[in-house]
C-alpha cells in the first residue's frame, strides 16, 4: 500500500480524468445495454476495442504524468527504483494484465 | 446496421455475460475513486490492466460463440463474408481499437 | 505434433509467405545492425514496433486461412475443437505469448 | 536523424542485447521453415507469439535502459521532450506498431 496523502503526476487534472473514466464507465453500460438487446456480436466486440482503446489513454496519460512528476521529480537514490516500477507498469499495459 | 431479432452466438449465456460487464463496470467506477482520493499513479494503472484482462476475456468469449454460432451457421455463400468480418474483430482486438 | 503431410491454410500462397517472413527476418537483421552502429535507442524501438506490426499481419493472415480452410473444411465433429484451437491461438497473439 | 556518436542507455549491455536480436532472428528463420515443410498453421502461429515475446522483451530492455540513461541524464531542459519521446515510444508498443 502506498500513502494517499502526497500529490501525484495526475493531482493537477484530476477533474478531466475522471471525467474520461465516467464516460468510459458509460461506453460499458452501453455494451450491456447491447448484450441485453441482443444486438450483433461484432458491433458488440467494437465497442469492446472502444473501451480498450480509451482505457490505453487514459493509461498513457497517467503513464506521462507519473514519468514527469514522480520519476523525474524523485531523489537520486529512489529514481532507479522509480524508474523500475514504471517500466513494470509499461509491461503490464502491453501484455495488458 | 444490423438486424437485432436472431439469436446470436451469445444469446444461451446472456446472464452471466452481463453479470461480467457488470463486475468491469465497477472496476471502472473504482478506478474513477482511486483518482478522486489520490491514490498512486502506479496502482490506478495496476487497475487499468486489470480492467483491459477482463475485457479481453469477454471479447474471446464473444469471438469464440460467433465462431461457433455465427461463422459455422452461416450458409455456405455467407461463410466467407463472416469469416472476414470476424478477422477484422480479432485484429481490431489486436491493436486495441 | 500435427501431420505435416496434409494440405494447409496457406498452402495456396506460400510463396508470398516466405517472402513476408523473409523480410521480417532482414529487418530484425537491422536492427542488430542499429544496435552495433549505437543508433538511438528511440530509433531502435520503431523499427521493433514495426516488425511486430508486420508479424501481427502474418498472423492475422494465417489465421484467416486457417479459418476459412482447417476450421470450415473440417468434419462437423472435429469443428468444436478446430474452433476452440483457434481461439487459443488468438488469445496468445492478443495477450502476444 | 539522430547522431550515433553519443554513448546510449544500452551501450553497457550491446553484446547481450545482439545477441537476443540474433537469436530471435533465428526463430523468425525457423518460422519460414515450418511453412516450407507445410507445418500446422496452429504450431506456426504459437512460434509467430513466442517471437512477439521475445521482440516484447528486448523492447522492454530498451525502454528501460532510454529511461535510466536518456531520460533521467537528460538537462533539465530537455528532459520534457525526452519524456514525451519515451511515451510516444510505449504508446506505439502498445498499439503494435
Amino acid at each position: 500500500m502506498t500513502p494517499t496523502t502526497e500529490t501525484h503526476g495526475y493531482s493537477t487534472n484530476k477533474d478531466p480524468l475522471i471525467k474520461r473514466l465516467r464516460r468510459i464507465e458509460g461506453q460499458v453500460r452501453g455494451i450491456e445495454g447491447m448484450v441485453d438487446s441482443d444486438r450483433y456480436c461484432i458491433d458488440i466486440l467494437t465497442q469492446i476495442s472502444a473501451v480498450q482503446a480509451a482505457l490505453d489513454k487514459v493509461a498513457l496519460g497517467l503513464l506521462t504524468d507519473h514519468a514527469e512528476h514522480c520519476v523525474i521529480g524523485a531523489s537520486e537514490d529512489d529514481r532507479p527504483e522509480k524508474t523500475q516500477e514504471l517500466m513494470t507498469a509499461v509491461a503490464r499495459l502491453m501484455r495488458r494484465g
